[in-house]
């Protein structure tokens, strides 16, 4: 198809394809004439990638880096992948140093799992952890050991799904179903929140379920 | 304690203090003098709530829907909490008809789960759910039997961990361990991912499983 088609297949406009053209994102269609080029299936796959990266709020050299993985992948699936999910945000100021995380660390160490002190998302943990403790609301062992089993199930569910038919399918299975199912699980446990909330406490008001507030004791 | 004391114990500015008195978020101290209030432990309690509402990307009306909750609770706990949640983002651009949300209501049914339509989270998961089918992983009836069991027993895991002391202790945990800690089980997630990666990939290269791809046996 001629660029033009491209544009209406993939619904990215004609500045934005040359743009990622110059940029190296898209690969280059087959020249047809010294003025016009061939875009086929491969050029549609690579827009629906970038545009979904785009709209999860990937800057372009993380785009990069991750159309770079599907093009030209490391030695093995798990560094391919690794590289390509440590493209994804939230960003951190400034990549900390092997003794740091020291709340992420010790969480990983007491669930006894393999992980990189690099890679984002220890950082990621630390950060999401020392908001927990500032508002008061720390994990514990208690929470983190109930917690556990069930995230690890549901990762399992994720690489249980991936498709291995190319490295172009792993890829982005990998880092789209990361990043977009984020928000799918945060709405479905808050949802399930309302509906156990409604077995529980549909009926109640606080004062069948309260006793009293200690703050408000001293006060009297 | 006088408000210059407050400041130092709360963290928060005095010209921030002043603001959120001015707003109403901030009870007003008991007249010490005729320039003067005496704070307590409530005027500290409500400063650090209203500082992580604020962190947590809540703009100042959202807030105050919180604290009046705290302040004057609903006739029954569920709806209390429901609507102190219903007041955290994300914020959608408009709220939808009944009719609305096909995705998430098929999802919520299939479940069984009670819920009002007219919560933010149904419009929330709608959104996740149609971006996860624009990158092409829609949510398949597979994926949602296998996440739903660990969703729920997460979101048991909360209830079962709720302070139920007093209004304030029950409606800050509802709304602050809701947004605290969906970025610690995405963070979780992600090195779940990495863990269980490297028990199965580790050594492999694309070759060792990967079938031939479709999309370049067509190019042969």
């Amino acid at each position: 198809m001629r660029v033009s088609e491209l544009v209406v297949v993939s619904g990215v406009p004609l500045a934005t394809v040359k743009y990622y053209l110059r940029e190296g994102l898209l690969m280059p269609g087959a020249a047809s004439s010294a003025t016009q080029s061939e875009y086929g299936e491969e050029h549609v796959r690579r827009l629906a990638l970038i545009k979904a990266l785009a709209g999860a709020g990937l800057p372009i050299n993380r785009i990069r880096t991750i159309v770079g993985l599907v093009d030209t992948p490391a030695d093995t699936v798990f560094e391919t992948l690794g590289r390509a999910l440590a493209a994804l945000p939230p960003y951190a100021a400034e990549a900390g140093g092997p003794d740091e995380y020291p709340r992420a660390r010790a969480v990983l160490e007491r669930l006894g799992q393999v992980y990189d002190p690099t890679y984002p998302a220890v950082a990621q943990l630390e950060r999401a952890l020392a908001a927990a403790e500032d508002v008061g609301i720390p994990m514990t062992s208690e929470r983190l050991d109930a917690y556990a089993p069930h995230v690890r199930a549901i990762a399992e569910v994720d690489l249980q799904l991936m498709p291995t038919d190319s490295v172009a399918s792993a890829v982005e299975y990998a880092v789209l179903g990361t990043v977009i199912y984020e928000p799918v699980l945060a709405a479905l446990r808050r949802l399930a929140h309302q509906d156990l909330g409604a077995g529980m406490f549909a009926d109640r008001t606080f004062d069948t379920v309260a006793t009293p507030d200690p703050h408000e004791q001293d006060d009297q």
